[in-house]
């Protein structure tokens, strides 16, 4: 039996890197690549695998036999809302490298904000030696809305840096020397959070969670001045105009936003110049794409080998 | 026997913070703190105990009698060059509070250079969505020069937070899972260094040390383009010059300094407005005033006691 084609078809911004990934993998089998023009018209029927980053609209009616669907990043909300979706396991990519990247940027921001990044370097740009009082981590409580790999990673890594860190998934969590909560403890939750950090999937029950009247749940005269807002997760737990008021107001004394209702951010968004505000371009953790491509050859071995897939996404939880 | 004052000489910035810790610690003596005002013209001659930082330059000339020295911070280059420093045992300031203070800043500033912080800075100001080839941690070396309290507390941190960690350190020390080199090894740390940590002691061996001859020997064709140069030990250490001069060939992409030769750093420095160059106003790890007042007690309750006094500065080595 010839080994069915991989289809892919990712839509990843660093394209030269997909390409020299590609010569490093699926060694055993043909790889129909979409990034490539000249796979524009092909035939993709026997196509078994496919790996999807936004993917093309019709890709679906044209690769009608998958039997595996492979996420290229962590979130799969955007894939699960693509029209002719097969009913085929979608296997999420859940890989150490992804999780180290998360904590990396969730660790930068927190230190961004407590050890007063931007007001430094307002005192640099006026050549200015100007001291500030500062708090020390411990003094400060980042609390983490999301407890899978990424949010357990992170709030190890905080702890460590000396953070006190809270937790919050919506069932309920134990995690070792973290204090944690469910939904229903959800506003006692929000009243230790100094610095709140999302890192939740995009399902109904998220969409406009991180709104006002969350915002005002926030620990008030904590050591930072205000609380912060941190989001790495999906840009549609965010209402941006709320994150706005909230600054503006003084509910929020910053922010650090990897993500978007609407991605790119469009350049009329007015958090750009907000002061205190870091905003990157859906990079806090790229997918490593030659640990992708290590990923998904062990799942499709697993799956040839009549092993069960892992890190399947449950329909309808949503992740 | 009525306990002998202790005379407080601190000049930090925070003075609210000093008064305001006094009242929370040595309610058994009474405290001189030439701080206040009032204090000015106070015969100091029955003080045994002194702490200090940035002391007043006839301080030695009034408090004749001190029998033991407290540093007010983790370095004592300082106090040991003030003129008429009487012959009695140095106590640095070492505590828990101090090194995770440090740790947070040299994490954040590894972290800073790693995530391309400046970069995507630029972005932001233009209102440019531009995701940027991302090197994950693993992929850098980060080399720390100084390897006691504070260099083995941020080597860990750095470690745990994915970074490839080695150590230099005048005299050889091992420490678990990282590579370490001694005097005879320099060189060879240096060619493996991508991101180069200074947490050293002023010293005659120190004096100078962060020269261009030494960047030239840092890694070069590594992850982040170019080598960065992070220093939070001392300002004497480093060559202000020789910085600008390796970061306009490029031998040197980025660099943190919260060290000086002068402090305050002078207005018209090159340094404040480097490219890529995070200044900072010798802040990474502030002294803990009630963590410094509580060491001080316990130092004083063990020489009371008859014990040995912990922490105490060779003044051949000078740290």
């Amino acid at each position: 039996m010839t080994k069915s084609p991989l289809l892919i078809d990712l839509k990843f911004s660093d394209r030269a890197a997909v390409v020299a990934a590609l010569k490093r993998h699926f060694a055993d089998r043909d790889v129909i690549d979409l990034g490539a023009a000249e796979n524009a018209g092909r035939d993709l029927s026997a196509c078994r695998y496919a790996i999807l980053w936004q993917p093309d609209a019709d890709l679906f009616s044209r690769a009608t036999n998958l039997e595996v669907l492979f996420s290229g990043g962590a979130g799969v909300d955007k894939v699960l809302a693509l029209e002719g979706l097969p009913d085929a396991p979608l296997v999420r990519f859940v890989d150490p490298s992804l999780t180290r990247r998360m904590s990396e940027y969730v660790v930068l921001q927190c230190l961004f904000h407590l050890r007063q990044v931007a007001a430094y370097r307002d005192s640099q740009e006026a050549r200015r030696w100007q001291p500030l009082p500062q708090p020390e981590a411990g003094a400060v409580t980042v609390g983490i809305m999301g407890l899978g790999e990424l949010g357990r990673d992170a709030a190890a890594k905080l702890k460590m840096m000396g953070f006190n860190v809270v937790g919050w998934s919506r069932t309920a969590k134990t995690i070792e020397g973290i204090e944690t909560f469910d939904e229903a403890g959800r506003d006692a939750f929000l009243a230790k959070t100094d610095i709140l950090v999302g890192l939740l999937p995009l399902t109904a029950e998220t969409t406009g969670l991180f709104n006002l009247a969350l915002f005002e749940k926030l620990r008030r005269g904590g050591p930072l001045g205000a609380p912060v807002f941190i989001n790495a997760g999906r840009g549609g737990s965010q209402v941006e105009a709320d994150i706005v008021t909230a600054l503006d107001r003084g509910l929020l004394g910053g922010a650090s936003l990897d993500v978007f209702e609407t991605e790119p951010l469009p350049a009329e968004s007015p958090l750009w110049d907000r002061e205190n505000v870091v905003i990157t371009p859906h990079v806090a953790a790229d997918s490593d794409i030659s640990a992708l491509f290590a990923h998904v050859e062990r799942q499709i071995a697993r799956f040839e080998a009549g092993e069960p897939l892992e890190h399947v996404v449950g329909r309808q939880r949503g992740y």
